[in-house]
């Protein structure tokens, strides 16, 4: 095979819809549209269950060796009381953690068919399309110290710890300036400089970088007031970047403004292997593993096979292919077709399996 | 006087609106509804301008004298380049922390005759009453280290440090709680537990103080989703009680989903004195100095004023009057009159004298 892909679907939903995107693999294989092989480990609670940790060695190795890990979820109440080490989300950052996948890509579009669902006003959202470019692997998610520790007086006192260095901020920004040249030419940089010392240096490189990209339109923007902005008129953004804490929740309120959680994919990529030019790079829906529905065939499988799409785009470059996929979607949102989380008066509501097979037929027409 | 208010106007259209606060108190000291001293100072930018800080530590001490401190906004770009220990935020953060109002009201009220400026569907946010708990003087706004340090090859590293210890999430749990007694009976607390040690010792000290009140119902919530949930369903929330940064941001959006945010005010409270039971306090607005606007006399008054009635119903125990100016300020907008960021076709736009003075004459009404 050409290329290899690791699948890891976690839990809950994650098994379910990682299901559909075997089959479309199994179909462009068979077509010869790709020649991937494929492997597949577990993640999360149910690799907790297997083996009492998130993630074995070595699954994490055969993530570290393949051209691309597509991931489903992980989570659950099951595990709610496991090891801090071993919960599910230790899967996650690990992985982030030791395939040094940095950047984050979180599109927000808002699929036409789909406008009505959102919680904002149509015209507000009708045709959004914001890309999120999220710092993944630094900040307070991995800094240190960060511990718990026994006071007098059976007090505790806990720290974590946001570190950034030039570097970091340096590659990110210009993920995002790299970007935005091939959509609107905007980029807003989010950050609480007003407050945090990792937000002066974050605005001071990003700054410095967009001398290099004098071609790009660079707007400061304070984290709170992006928030903001983005429920008040999220039109008028297009690439954002941020660290890793305010991009998880940037990113959250931009996929919900969208009312389309179920359908977003994202991507997170390495630095480019100086030798080979290959990055590193992990796909996965924006959504979690929805303990509440899990097993009951209904998940949304769309995030997911968009996921792989953006495989395509991003790691194989296999650009007209991932348009066929992402072209699918939208047809087979037009027919009237809707899994639970977005189902409408007069459309249909079908299953994962049904919906999978639905974009599939669509990809074979 | 019985009691004293300490007025900081600071920067930008705090200035004109706390005009409008003046006239509210000379009103109510005239009518003996209230004996109240004032004295005022300078904060933010318009400090820095006379005495090269953000505040003196003479209005400091003012602050710290006052019964209740009134606070306009600060900032503007005119300080964007000011040394960054005197930038006006500086001021806010200082007199937060000496004057250690640990607890920050944010309520979010869509008042019904502005539910349609909501950018959110009018039934998703239609008689919308939240209550935002925020912990104000501690996490990653003050915790050391918070250094920019050089490292070699012109790198630096910026770092800023989080923590909490068990008594200060105690008491600001104790705050939510309290709170909502008074209101549904429900509380959020959110955090990232699955990512931060300080948001597993929120969620453990939390838990803990939540066993004093079993009256209450308690839910844990990450704050990622949290923001989700803001945008997606907004009424399924009362009391949320959070941490000093994801406050920050959750309070925000909070706030623009009433599409009021000329009319949220704010209060920030201390722990009471062992002896007097007297709270430190500090009042303002949620919206900022909005340069843009700043000296055209169209900014909306009626956040600041309700920060006053705030300050008569948790400083001075003068629930009654709290309510007249509550009712006095809907009853204005029941009339149809607008400021410039509320404007409505059909209703009519005035600016920020016309207004406070429109509350004023309700009240003498
Ligand atoms: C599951 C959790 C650790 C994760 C994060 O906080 O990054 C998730 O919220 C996300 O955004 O991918
Ligand atoms: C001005 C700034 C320092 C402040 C904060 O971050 O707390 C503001 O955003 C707020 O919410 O009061």
């Amino acid at each position: 095979a050409t290329h290899s892909l690791f699948l890891l679907p976690g839990d809950g939903i994650g098994t379910e819809i990682m299901v559909e995107v075997e089959k479309l693999i199994a179909w462009t294989n068979q077509e010869q549209l790709t020649d991937f092989s494929t492997d597949s480990g577990l993640a999360g609670g149910s690799a907790y269950d297997k083996h009492q940790v998130a993630i074995t060695d070595e699954d994490t190795q055969k993530a570290l060796n393949a051209d691309a890990v597509i991931f489903g979820a992980v989570g659950g109440p099951k595990w709610d009381n496991v090891p801090y080490e071993h919960r599910p989300e230790a899967a996650l950052l690990r992985l982030r953690k030791e395939m040094a996948v940095f950047a984050n890509l979180r599109p927000a579009i808002c699929y036409p068919a789909l406008a009505d669902a959102s919680s904002l006003k149509r015209e507000l959202v009708e045709g959004l399309d914001i890309l999120i470019v999220r710092e993944l692997t630094g900040g307070v998610y991995f800094g240190e110290p960060k511990t718990i520790t026994d006071l007098e007086n059976g007090q505790k006192r806990a720290i974590d710890t946001q570190v950034y260095e030039t570097y970091e901020i340096d590659r990110i920004a210009r993920v995002a300036f790299d970007l935005a040249r091939t959509r609107s030419g905007k980029v807003h940089s989010a950050d609480k400089k007003n407050v945090m010392k990792s937000g002066v240096l974050w605005d001071e490189v990003v700054k410095q970088v967009g001398k290099d990209y004098s071609d790009i339109e660079l707007h400061h923007i304070l984290a709170d007031n992006a928030a903001m902005q983005l429920v008040r008129n999220p039109k008028q953004f297009d690439v954002m970047v941020t660290d890793n804490l305010f991009g998880d929740i940037l990113s959250d309120v931009a996929a919900m403004l969208t009312g389309s959680l179920g359908m977003l994919p994202s991507a997170s990529l390495g630095a480019p292997d100086p030798v080979t030019g290959k990055r590193k790079a992990f796909y996965e829906p924006v959504h979690g593993s929805a303990p509440d529905i899990a097993g009951k065939g209904i998940a949304n499988p769309i995030a997911m096979i968009a996921s792989v799409a953006m495989a395509l785009r991003y790691s194989f470059g296999m650009i007209e292919l991932a348009t066929r996929i992402e072209n699918a979607i939208s047809a087979v949102l037009s027919d009237g077709l809707r899994t639970g989380d977005i189902a409408q008066d007069n459309r249909k509501t079908v299953g994962t399996e049904e919906m999978g097979a639905a974009v599939l037929a669509k990809l074979k027409a």
